[in-house]
């Protein structure tokens, strides 16, 4: 007999949603994972798309704590971004649902007005890192498309800045003259070395540097290997140029474990920054989870 | 009667193709667009794409002056790069060809190999440009998607530097997360020269600043013409910080009249730096006829 959840943690994005049916103890009874994100659904959508991917053996009454772009103005309903300096914010926004089972939080995200800058379903993972390691001072980075460097102090998210960069490897490398030049997965650590050099020395020779990419395998048949490892390095040095205040002399933490995470360490080092990766992989649900333990009282 | 043309000036680039069947007195009879480009046509394709547009009523021999991609590996035939420094190569690839009225002349690009940069059709714009002021001792901005820096003197190309600044504003402004913030075609001209002043004084900032300019708009409700001549300034002013030896203190042209060109000029202008506006709507054909009369008695 399947047991029955007592809560459900939802990770609620633009384009995936994961769901996590939670027993007794803060442990996972199973994971359901669906492409109906934020782009594909309008507010009225979410509340059957939630039971659909449920079914139907809910409780009576059934918490269901959710981060991430769900949250947004084009979401199932607005929550409020929380200002900086601020802790990482547990306290939902309630929804109500035509279900009277469903008791729904939509944790908030988070906004700086100077300079203007937001996170939504980031400050989750913040949480769930935090939840881990309560007393870290110091700066997380969150790889991904828009990347995140984030300085913590004194349990608070004091400031933090958006790159990005993952977003620009992507289109430049899939999308602009660069793709004719960049095919496959390969990667030359050398060439990525040398290319964040370049830009966090002289990070005015990102816009020069891109077409000499092109030119170069034109010209001298440079492999795609070190052409794409180059496209990369350009890029995070030019954000490793413009995060140094983030990075310099702090304690870095990496959320993630993946090739670039790897990289943005591997260029850190090379500027006798030492960060350490921390596995990410249930930094999301950790978070829901001190949510949930912060709102269970009131539900 | 319709006047048989006596050459054929073409500019065939990636995805279009100009042709201007020419009369006497180097006065183009009529000009043929087409979207039959180099990316929708193999090799064995050109010659009768060519003669379908031309129609049948040509000369026992027809001059044909060729410019642009179809001299590209992946196009007609190859006219290899001539290297800089060179004057503007007039000295055609000769093509055979099925038909034996048909006389080919495919016009090489340019490559420099430190740093390595090409360029394919640009070198025709140059040279009728030069035909008009064989003078000219100073720097040629060529305003495109991918914008060339052209530094020129004795008559000679002495080097240049390919910049994908429209590349890049296609991308993020029509593809990546900005283009929530900036559809429409609006300017603010006051928020163009602030974002140009921004990256050419302080270049690292360019990555840290594009997300904002999403930031902005979520949080303070910036409008669209704000942001899309913010995002144009910023890239501008990133190009200019890495072209700055191509215009300080030099005499400075920029072909074109369009609101590219206008932009170019004024952010120019604020660094004191006084740059002319040179028409160039025919210049490309300027560039062929002067290509025409250098190879006419060798045809």
């Amino acid at each position: 007999m399947t047991e029955t959840p007592k809560w459900i943690a939802a990770d609620w994005g633009t384009s995936h949603l994961r769901l996590w049916p939670m027993g007794n103890d803060d442990r996972p009874l199973r994971r359901i994972d669906s492409d109906l994100g934020m782009s594909r659904l309008s507010s009225e959508d979410y509340e059957p798309a939630l039971l659909n991917l449920l079914g139907d053996d809910l409780p009576e009454a059934l918490p269901v704590i959710i981060c991430g772009m769900a949250g947004s103005r084009q979401g199932w309903a607005e929550a409020p971004y929380v200002e900086t300096p601020c802790a990482v914010p547990f306290e939902g926004t309630q929804v109500t649902t035509r279900d009277p089972r469903l008791r729904l939080h939509i944790l908030p995200g988070i906004k700086q007005m100077r300079p203007p800058d937001v996170m939504r379903g980031e400050e989750t993972q913040i949480g769930g890192f935090l939840a881990k390691e309560p007393g870290f001072d110091g700066v997380l980075c969150l790889p991904g498309t828009h990347n995140k460097w984030v300085h913590i102090s004194a349990h608070e998210i004091v400031s933090f800045r958006t790159f990005m960069t993952g977003e620009l490897f992507a289109l430049l490398g899939g999308q602009s003259v660069l793709r004719h030049s960049l095919g496959g997965e390969g990667w030359d650590s050398a060439a990525f070395a040398d290319a964040v050099s370049n830009t966090l020395s002289r990070p005015a020779t990102l816009t020069s540097s891109l077409f000499t990419l092109r030119a170069d395998s034109l010209l001298n048949g440079t492999g795609a290997d070190v052409t794409r490892a180059r496209l990369s390095g350009l890029l995070i040095g030019a954000e490793l140029a413009a995060a140094r205040p983030y990075w310099l002399g702090q304690d870095i933490v990496i959320l993630g474990e993946d090739a670039v995470a790897a990289a943005y360490r591997d260029a850190l080092a090379a500027q006798g920054a030492a960060a350490r990766l921390v596995p990410a992989g249930d930094i999301t649900l950790a978070g829901l989870t001190a949510a949930y333990h912060h709102l269970k009282d009131k539900i």
